[in-house]
């Protein structure tokens, strides 16, 4: 790279200009849109962009001239603040940081400098001179410790033997009356109105001693009569009372390349629009004269712009601290999922992911898993309810808890969770609900008291399932799955059913009912246990032939525990999590035809893999299959004469259920009649809902 | 149940002699012990159990009779405190709440007092009088919620008419003189010190004016020669004024039963052994005479005692407030681990499990998923090694760490992760180690610090692999994972090691070489596939063709991140987890012979399944595989000649290989050579270290 020989220094004895740098300003705001372009846009795209900085000419004296970037830039087209003049630029954005440092700076200097050349010999840089202040930022974003390395480049062509001064800077007071200076500001305006602009980073000049006239450079030819003598004015953001800014070099490249040879002398007006006690004022100008050698071939250029230390080098800005801790989570959190869709599942559809809203019935282990691997996945809507405390043996199964939350008889449930999601993640939005879901067998006509109470929770999980998409099924009960499976099936919501043996699991998305009928056709090309789309699977109750009911009665403590081996839930909840994930990408949803174990040879039906309809999981020998099964006409729980009654009595059929005992659900829907067809059938039926499929 | 007739009442009017009855006095060691009873010994058994309880003959007015069972009450032999007497009692521990119920009290009254009876009429409850004070304890210990039901009953046996006061009970001093009352004394104390007893429940008496004399009811035939009348003593706790206590009543009716035919009239001493005013005083000693009536059935029996509202019911008491909380915490995490073995997994060694010293090299995604399964098995030494800073990104995937421990530019992963261990689980033993782990292909010879630091860190390393039973490799790269490879290959420990793809993982234990030699002579039965015994399978580097280095260099964002599903890590660790529990319930634990798919249909190795050399997962299909595989006599990592290196050369062989390109290991291995032999195989190398089996 050339060194700079040109730049400001305090020596005034020196004939040649010397010109001060632009110093680069990058706003957090800058590096905030970057990360959000870098993760929605750009992602591994390391081809040039079109970005927007400024400057500013209203600063005070003794200010460096700096070159500001700030969330707008990426608005290439956008508005910039009052006297500011844009300048564009160019971003190199790499991928890694050795990118970064083996980016050629040299070959991408020379690159913008040609094109500036070009410009300027071809006169489109009359035309639009904004290219002249053209810039480059080299960067490289590490957005996984928020540290910002970046370079700024501010292209310039050298004369090579430099620019001699005539008559040195003065300030324009010293020059001009008081008469010709308001009309300058006048003209200035003039023009700027006239062009509809605000601001106009050159001009060239006319004046007498009571006029001032103005136009721009594309305008040279009929403005000017005679060229002995021109006077050109530059926006100047330079504060120094004996040297111009830089966006006076390429302009000079520019003169000397149309009109050298004609130009004898050149007066440049350097128009420094301050404000000083309050009024505006273009006093502090700057006037001098020079003359412009001839220029023929390419000069050379220069640019990038030294770091903190005075070495030519990058810089780093490490915003992890300054930036807002709950935005930075937030964007943190976007990237790892953002990160999904760059290189290895294009396709993902993640707002639709994020976007769910999922109620998580049972906050205990399962519950607390499937919590954990939503937020990992972005989900920000999350519902628990769940009516139990928590007790000293939870903490180390149920992640979201710990021993303080035990303390004093021990927190809800379904609100210490809430608590924790937000301590994980500020921005989840979560809910938590210290309710009982009335269960089949379990009596609510004790009394009045209790009787309404039930109604009030029938009405309260209904209205939760309605304003949710995903139903989750955690409890550690058979029979308190059966209110929110027929309330789902009603409501046409998607259900996640898991449930834990001691080392065996399943995991399940009920079928999904059609809108208008819950039975349908035969679908061609769907068996029995094949190709079952997903309005005709099963439900938890499908495969059970007696109804559910108190389940928790004289139940053993190992029993009442569920007692499994303490890596179960994770698995059955990260999958529960996982088969949801593949069910909303699929683009049918949970319509979707199950896959089966025979599946995992052919092409899978989403970007994510298979949508079975059960997992079924025996972590003795490390093993899933994935059963898929039909839903029972005669199903407790899902059947049509079941909803058909729910959907009618409502709660007057619901406390029917819960107080009677199995044989009501089971006269209702014909299992009765069934067991006694079949009496000879197997006897075998399982009550904890893990069964060999 | 018989109601009792013949409680204490205010009235002396009546002739009819009344007890007052015991108060069960319960204390909180009582059910401590209970609860480790239950959890330890009893477990599902139900049947009765020996226990010991005491009255206490101290007291001063106006406090109830009391019984105490505490800590001590399940060591039936043990020592009781001073002036206390231990009664003999059965203990009824219930399985559920529902069986407390609907135990039948009157039967077991019923039975008791037939036992009662039954010593009475066969004379054993004469060399044995503390069978007379016998008692019942129901419990149901409901130890998820700390809640204790119990309903105590002291069998007495009731004479069908009553007994009829002759003279109504007085103080002692109204009757006895100094003399006497201190020749009582005397002779109490000495009978106890013969009998070499601290107190004697029961005794008979002789007095004149200046003696007394004392023996016990064994020696009744010799000691009385008169049985006109006679005289008993009874230690009696009560300390009302008009009423003996219950002790008395079954020795009445082994009076009656024994001698009541030949009895006149029967004097009782109840002995009353106070402290008054800093003094022994056995001045509130009652006496009194009655009438025996004949006895010749057994006669009905009273005995459970009212509740505190005065009804026939249990009492429960809720001690999950008042209990330790830690203590609490400890206790129920242990109940969750021995619930396994009491039905589902008898044979379950516990112990191997919780004593097992785990080091987690990684606190990151894995490693906060590894170190909750451990928790949820109650493994309670655990360590972290990580050198990483908690990011923003973190929480949501790494279930250690929340939103606030990305403040200020994060927490060290490693003491954070300990912090949050002992916020679950106050009684684990977990430490932390903020250190970086020396790798392959990243040089250690930039400066004297650099390679001083690498050394101490390699000996840190070195310790804390000695200093544990497993080593879990849980890192983000290749290569961190070849240096504790080898020192853990070196010191024959059990390393797990799982890795992460984007939505596949390996977890796999590597082979364990026995304890003189890495290599051995190929054994019978075994193939280059199945049936590999554990010290000939390879580690996770054997598969490898090339050496590790530096593989974070010019990654891009989404290669530098791991990028995962989010249910994979939880699935993921939780297996490696499972995995090492199974091996070490294998007889052979790491020398187990690897499971493999096959043997998925076979009987399982251990109570808890199978224990394969790897576990490969592909969540996209819901599918494991069982892979086995030899270690590999040119491994980069864990073959002869790099261990004989390591242990030879020890740090100077190390900082070659950090210092070195990938050649050096190969070269020495003999890679290179085999690379030139092979060149036209298979050019598939993968380095995130998940293949395809």
């Amino acid at each position: 790279m050339a060194s700079d020989s040109t730049e400001a220094s305090s020596s005034t004895s020196d004939l040649k200009l010397q010109f001060a740098p632009f110093s680069s300003s990058l706003e957090a705001g800058f590096w905030h849109q970057l990360t959000q372009k870098k993760l929605s846009d750009y992602r591994l795209d390391e081809s040039p962009k079109c970005i927007k900085g400024y400057y500013y000419n209203g600063d005070p004296d003794s200010l460096p001239t700096r070159l500001t970037l700030e969330f707008s830039a990426f608005d290439a087209d956008g508005p910039t603040p009052a006297r500011c003049c844009p300048a564009p630029g160019t971003l190199y954005n790499t991928n890694t940081l050795d990118a970064f440092k083996a980016t050629d700076k040299k070959a991408l200097l020379e690159k913008e400098a040609k094109e500036i050349w070009d410009a300027i010999q071809s006169g489109a840089a009359l035309k639009k001179p904004s290219i002249l202040s053209k810039f480059i930022l080299l960067t490289f974003a590490d957005l996984k410790k928020y540290h910002f390395y970046y370079w700024f480049c501010f292209p310039a062509l050298c004369f090579p033997e430099g620019i001699k001064i005539i008559r040195p800077p003065v300030n324009l007071e010293n020059v001009f009356s008081a008469v010709q200076i308001a009309a300058l500001q006048e003209a200035y305006d003039g023009l700027c109105i006239k062009r509809r602009t605000t601001v106009a980073p050159y001009f060239i000049m006319k004046y007498t001693e009571d006029t001032v006239d103005l136009a721009l450079l594309e305008d040279w030819e009929t403005f000017f009569t005679d060229t002995k003598k021109v006077t050109v004015g530059v926006y100047d953001p330079c504060t120094l009372s004996q040297h111009p800014g830089w966006p006076l070099r390429n302009l000079l490249v520019l003169l000397a390349k149309q009109w050298g040879s004609k130009l004898d002398l050149v007066e440049v007006l350097c128009f420094r629009d301050r404000t000083l006690q309050g009024s505006r004022s273009i006093h502090h100008s700057l006037i001098f004269q020079i003359k412009l050698p001839e220029l023929s071939m390419c000069p050379k250029s220069v640019g990038w712009e030294k770091n903190p230390k005075g070495a030519m080098g990058p810089r780093m800005v490490n915003l992890s601290e300054c930036m807002d801790p709950k935005r930075l989570a937030e964007s943190s959190v976007d990237l790892n999922l953002k990160l999904m869709r760059w290189r290895l599942v294009p396709s993902l559809e993640l707002e639709k992911v994020v976007n769910t809203k999922c109620l998580l019935l049972g906050a205990g282990t399962l519950g607390c898993n499937v919590a954990r691997t939503l937020m990992g996945w972005g989900v920000r809507h999350i519902t628990f309810v769940d009516n139990a405390k928590i007790s000293y043996s939870n903490p180390v199964r149920q992640p979201l808890y710990e021993f303080e939350d035990c303390l004093g008889g021990g927190k809800s449930k379904a609100t210490a969770a809430v608590d924790r999601l937000t301590k994980i993640f500020p921005g989840v939005n979560a809910q938590g609900y210290n309710m009982s879901i009335p269960m089949p067998g379990h009596p609510v006509d004790f009394s009045q008291a209790t009787l309404s109470q039930a109604q009030k929770d029938v009405q309260q999980l209904e209205k939760l399932i309605s304003d949710h998409d995903v139903v989750f099924l955690l409890m550690d009960t058979r029979e308190s799955r059966w209110l929110p499976t027929v309330i789902a099936a009603s409501k046409r919501k998607l259900v996640m059913n898991a449930a834990l043996g001691f080392d065996t699991f399943v995991v399940m998305r009920h079928g999904l009912k059609k809108p208008m009928t819950g039975s349908g056709t035969h679908v061609p090309g769907s068996s029995l246990f094949s190709n079952i789309p997903g309005h005709k699977l099963g439900c938890y109750f499908c495969n059970d032939v007696v109804a559910p009911g108190d389940s928790t009665r004289d139940r053993t403590l190992d029993q009442q525990c569920t007692v499994s081996r303490p890596g179960l839930a994770m698995i059955a909840g990260a999958l529960a999590v996982e088969l949801m994930i593949s069910i909303l990408q699929h683009s049918e949803g949970g319509y979707a035809v199950a896959s089966s174990s025979d599946d995992r040879m052919n092409e899978p039906p989403t970007s994510l893999g298979l949508v079975p309809h059960q997992i079924r999981g025996f972590l003795s020998r490390f093993d899933n299959v994935l059963p898929a099964s039909l839903a029972f006409d005669k199903c407790t729980a899902c059947s049509p004469i079941v909803l058909d009654h729910y959907e009618k009595e409502g709660f007057i059929f619901l406390s029917k259920v819960f107080n009677s005992s199995h044989s009501f659900l089971e006269d209702l829907t014909g299992l009765t009649l069934l067991h006694q067809e079949t009496q000879a059938a197997e006897p075998s039926v399982c009550l904890n809902g893990v069964r060999e499929p």
